[in-house]
């Protein structure tokens, strides 16, 4: 065989199918498999959403090719809610529409950065970004979010990261894998420090819309004069529309950065898919009942998982927020990848290892807990209990 | 503003947006526009694979993730298709579904070239090989393909062509732009030379499914005992089943090949849409004949181009084949670039100036005339004529 990019070939394989794998092991006897491996809705499309879609889906003329920058209906309609939600101006011509979240994060590093240049993230990291970066030959800087902190960092860490080759410093608010949410001073401060020192700060807001309804504003960034000079902010309509499936997600950043964009997506893949930008351009404006109870109904699940891991001897939370939990596990002289194969082979609770998420998590798994209802959230005790007498018995 | 990736902000804006704009100031004084910029099929999808996507749209389940390697049962009715085309035995596993062909090729590149190594494409190429490529820092060789030889490469050049840096050649048959269609024994020779020097051959075969009836099967590379150490080949739904919108395409490699793709897929977009999945795999084996049907247009449409080129003094087909021809101006003192406007803005008539696809290729403009009927393309001999008069007048 000819050779293979040594970046690609020295990446692990895809982690969600790997820890899912180690459930197959798991014999049901404490009831089935609960997955709370993957962050996905565990409810299904708004039935409004599913007409619109099945609408799009009987016009010839959605098999076409679209714009390069997205459906400009969806494009305003975005730009529109994103104005209502954050208070401030956000023009269509501020959005890219992409292929998803993690598309939208790989069109905000090409914009920036160049192979040998490089992006900070926090450590620890959602691995999409990690991967993402050294796949492209892009180095990274990790600045550390301690636990002591909140899982935040500081900007003390982040000022002392920034090297003249760093291009920007990449975040994730609600937080993937911790859950931890980023105050909006610190984010206030985190894009005035990048902005001082001439790096862009790269905001991935695939949780925004499951922030607790009484901070329902994830910050006022937009606010900012010459905030496009500085922010490039990313979204998924995934979660929030429950149609990961139609591959959808946006970039909003300055009309500079999304004319970048525009050469970039038409080489990754000419436009984002079309059925669905047609479908939620209709929808998004109908749905903000129904995003609400989603949003009511996930901060419910979180209360559930505090109250079940607060049940158990030894777990204990580390930070709770949106879709996640980054749970300690009681056994300090395992590896994470141990626990967390352990815990689905002999418990059929499938997390993901705090390891596969940067250096120094091993204490942590992350629990992806969106796709559980409260009565499933409620079995987690007996289980954990369950791994805890066999792992450290 | 802080710094943008070089490589990024030194491409030009996607070209075909560009070139349409030219059409705006066209008066539409001899009829209405003629695009024949972008190869888009003139035709809508099957009403039965229309039926499928709404089907499919109805389905919650089809708003889920699916499978980083692509929904099972496409790359099931793909390696059928494609086993019954090339009379090879292709598996599903040697299929990766990707968000189209473009999203293939970057997939295929990311595979086998880190930066600072090299690709080689032929010259001319497809314009979004060498943009993607200088996208991700991989440097780009060029091998020519000269009008005398058929816009074909020939091996002596492809040999000369290969320095310690170069990972893979990548060609696209039926080609875009020329039309150009590699016949099966150089396409041996090419894949036999690559294999020799250890290095990949990338093969393009978007345009496949458009070959003439009578020389239907493009080649006999998947019948060469390890051809996956060697052959890397992209295939796109865009156009075989008039699905631009959904985006869809496919790698067909070894699965050692479809393992690192899905390392890549997963950081680009963990998958491809599903909703035109679950549709083309249920109507690709029964949208047969239709597709037959579309063959025998497309090869009375190359007819009807050839006839309404040959009427008009001084133009000349290069070549022609599935979807587009490489035609040759007569205005040698001009570039292609300022032809293709006037031919836009003067006569409405929209193309891709030669040298949009390589250095040296500035006596040609790209005719991409799937899209037009045989009807429209007759209109082409008076407005190329009216522009005839007005540039050299
Ligand atoms: C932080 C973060 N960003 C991006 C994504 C990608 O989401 P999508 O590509 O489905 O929009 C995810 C999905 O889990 C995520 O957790
Ligand atoms: C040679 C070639 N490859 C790939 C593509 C991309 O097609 P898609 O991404 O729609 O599958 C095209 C489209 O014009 C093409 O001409």
């Amino acid at each position: 065989m000819p050779r293979l990019n040594p970046l690609v070939a020295d990446l692990a394989p895809p982690p969600i199918p790997s820890v899912q794998a180690w459930a197959r092991a798991y014999d049901e006897s404490f009831g089935p498999t609960v997955d709370l491996s993957q962050a996905v809705p565990g409810y299904p499309p708004h039935p409004d959403l599913i007409a619109l879609l099945m609408a799009a889906a009987a016009s010839p003329s959605t098999a076409a090719y679209g714009p390069i920058e997205g459906d400009r209906a969806l494009r305003e309609a975005l730009a529109a809610d994103q104005s209502a939600l954050y208070g401030a101006a956000i023009a269509a011509d501020n959005v890219h529409i992409t292929a998803g979240c993690n598309q939208a994060f790989i069109c905000a590093a090409l914009t920036v950065a160049e192979p040998g240049s490089r992006v900070l993230l926090s450590n620890p990291f959602y691995f999409n970004h990690e991967t993402s970066l050294r796949m492209f030959g892009i180095g990274i800087g990790l600045v550390d979010c301690p636990a002591e902190g909140g899982f935040l960092p500081s900007l003390e860490a982040l000022e002392a990261a920034i090297t003249p080759d760093v291009r920007a410093f990449a975040i994730v608010s609600p937080n993937n894998p911790t859950g931890a949410v980023y105050p909006p001073a610190l984010l206030a401060d985190l894009l005035e420090l990048c902005r001082r020192r001439g790096i862009w700060l790269i905001l991935d807001e695939t949780y925004r819309d499951f922030l607790p309804a009484e901070a329902r504003r994830p910050h006022d960034l937009f606010l900012r004069a010459g905030w496009g000079d500085g922010l490039i902010s990313l979204y998924s309509f995934s979660k929030s529309f429950c149609v990961p499936g139609y591959r959808l997600g946006a970039v909003t950043a300055s009309p500079a950065v999304v004319a970048e964009i525009a050469k970039i997506m038409d080489n990754l893949q000419i436009c984002a898919p079309r059925v669905g930008q047609i479908a939620v351009a209709e929808a998004l404006p109908k749905l903000g009942a129904w995003r609400e109870t989603n949003r009511a109904e996930i901060t419910l699940r979180a209360t559930a998982l505090k109250a079940a891991i607060a049940e158990v001897d030894g777990w204990e939370i580390g930070a709770v927020g949106a879709y996640f939990a980054f749970v300690r596990h009681p056994f300090a002289g395992l590896t994470s990848a141990r626990v967390a194969e352990q815990l689905a082979r002999r418990a059929g609770v499938v997390t993901v290892p705090g390891s596969y998420f940067g250096p120094g998590q091993e204490d942590y798994l992350r629990f992806a807990f969106a796709n559980a209802t409260a009565a499933t959230i409620g079995l987690l005790p007996a289980r954990l209990r369950r791994l805890g007498t066999e792992l450290d018995g």
